[in-house]
């Protein structure tokens, strides 16, 4: 695919003029934005902007409400649980982290289950606004049911991804990955070379293994049978059950606890998605002095990375030292790379909201 | 390998006495006795009497100190620090889960980080404990290292085992697993049947995938390099990078918030195994009606063992079920299995600590 080096501010600029068009306020607009591009200056390009017409059309259809407002639905001095209301799940989630910070910083934890939300963009935006405040961050989503149980055949867990955040020097430490043996989109790239999936990613309608990337994700979109494998596999051999479980964990701690709805339940009309998150923040210091704990955190995962390399490797990361590299690059250069693709539907979401094109579109 | 049908009022007699030999008090003894049957009685064999000899050479070799008592080191309404001072760590763990009990009861979170432990046999027990008071019960530990990180070839994290569990009807949630693929018992198993290691299990002093189970275990143990792979596997295909991070936020949890040790700096010295742990309770009623969230919880488990299953399978399972249907039976029949090995083992033991032979023996 081609990609062309665009303007960081010009593309956050575009992003903020298509989300106010849609009635969103400019700070809401702005806030948006931030989430989206993060991905983008992270290098994760799939959660970035080549989302912009997912949802351009998931506010279009109304899935996303738009002037709708969260609701407190509980509280206590350590945990709350937010209505989303059908609102745009990174305004909903910030808000429910904020408030996660905000108990951990007077109980020392705060625990906030969100129901009735939308896709929130990625997961690791959230744990990184704990670490920021030097805190302990973690949050969960549940998404639309892709991934089948151990033994079973029909999508009944979406990738129920699960991040953690936890500062640390030179760079924090950024856990963010799903509980399938991979999300969706990884399986879209093998489609569209078509390229056999790997052993251990997919099932067939059959649950036996899949190496047929299209099929597989046509019988995902039309929910005829079949679906990504938990991390770990199809099978127990090599820790598929292990996988399984932790893709029930997010469920519980998201669809469950904020008495929303689980993955299987999730976007079966197309005016809600239903989606559920859960958020936490942890103020370290409740359990020693923060400096010293962060500097042994620091020590470990740097005698992680200073550890022998497999023969044939050159380097051994952590979770969110790759990212940080990318946003230093990217914020050097003030650019993004965006596929031709992306910004051809940047072009069309321009015609249809009638916003005004930027020099590089 | 042969195995008997041994009572299990007669096998826990015996465990009472070996320990009350060595200088635990009856109760003591009756409680680390209930731990390591309780993983009997679930069929989880590996963490059951087996261990027996282990426990015994620990005691003896002073890694496990039979009278030091643990220490209150740091605590707040929603978490407390405790140094185990090299005690047993069934006795500490058990103290440590009521303590995140308690504080669950009162506060709604309970998060306590333990160091300077010792082995606490299964993880289930301790989340158990929570789920039996109708609370979220969630439990770690690091081990010493045999994992080796993505793209390294030396042993730097523990098995790093994550429990969680939850109540639920007909049978309660319990997830307990390592984060490594497989634990060292597994690799023990095919060494001893002399079959090769499945693909992605191990790799060896170079950081190759390794199919020769005993070189596995002999490189582990003296320290030369290799071991076993990060759930995920070995690359970062099958996910080796989730289960890779999925051990460090283990160590993160308990050798760092507990001020103690990691993974790589265990069991350095014959005398002390500095190993830490990691509990927390939850009060799920923070989170809404107690009896909606567990029926909301339940059904949603029934839903997946209800799902399609796959071609060739008869029954999807949850994360508990098998255990509790093994112990239902087991407390029926009042026997646990007991392999001739360990029988032996008992023998043995039961001379050096002139012990009575009960007739099974």
């Amino acid at each position: 695919m081609l990609y062309r080096e665009v303007a960081y501010s010009g593309a956050a600029a575009f992003c903020v003029d298509l989300f106010t068009s849609h009635g969103f306020s400019r700070s809401e607009s702005a806030l948006i934005t931030d989430v989206l591009l993060c991905a983008d200056l992270w290098g994760i390009e799939s959660h970035g902007i080549q989302r912009l017409m997912r949802y351009h059309n998931e506010i279009k259809n109304g899935m996303v409400s738009v002037k709708s407002r969260p609701e407190l639905a509980a509280h206590t001095p350590v945990s709350a649980v937010i209505d989303g209301c059908g609102g745009m799940g990174q305004l909903i989630s910030v808000r429910a982290m904020n408030l996660a910070i905000k108990k951990a910083k007077t109980s020392g934890v705060g625990m906030v289950a969100v129901r009735n939300s939308n896709h929130y963009g990625i997961a690791g935006y959230y744990t990184k606004m704990a670490v920021k405040k030097d805190l302990m961050g973690i949050c969960m989503t549940n998404t639309e049911a892709i991934g089948v149980p151990l033994f079973g055949k029909k999508a009944m867990l979406g990738t129920n991804p699960i991040s953690l955040g936890f500062p640390a020097e030179p760079v924090g430490f950024i856990y963010d990955a799903a509980t399938t043996v991979v999300p969706r989109g990884k399986v879209e790239v093998y489609s569209k070379s078509e390229k056999p999936l790997p052993d251990g990613w997919a099932v067939d309608a059959a649950g036996q293994p899949a190496s047929d990337a299209a099929a597989v994700l046509e019988n995902i979109m039309h929910k005829l049978g079949g679906g990504i494998s938990p991390l770990g596999g199809g099978g127990e051999l090599l820790g598929g059950h292990k996988g399984y479980g932790l893709g029930i964990i997010v469920d519980l701690f998201t669809g469950i606890l904020s008495s929303g709805k689980t993955s299987n339940h999730l976007s079966l009309r197309p005016d809600r998605s239903d989606i559920a998150h859960f958020f936490m923040a942890v103020d370290y210091g409740i359990f020693g002095d923060k400096a010293e704990i962060k500097a042994k955190f620091s020590t470990f995962l740097q005698e992680l990375r200073d550890s022998p390399k497999a023969d044939g490797q050159k380097r051994i990361y952590t979770h969110g030292e790759k990212e940080a590299g990318t946003m230093a690059k990217r914020r050097k250069s003030g650019t993004i790379p965006i596929s031709e693709k992306t910004l051809g539907e940047m072009r069309e979401i321009a015609g249809l909201q009638k916003l005004s094109f930027p020099a590089f579109l």
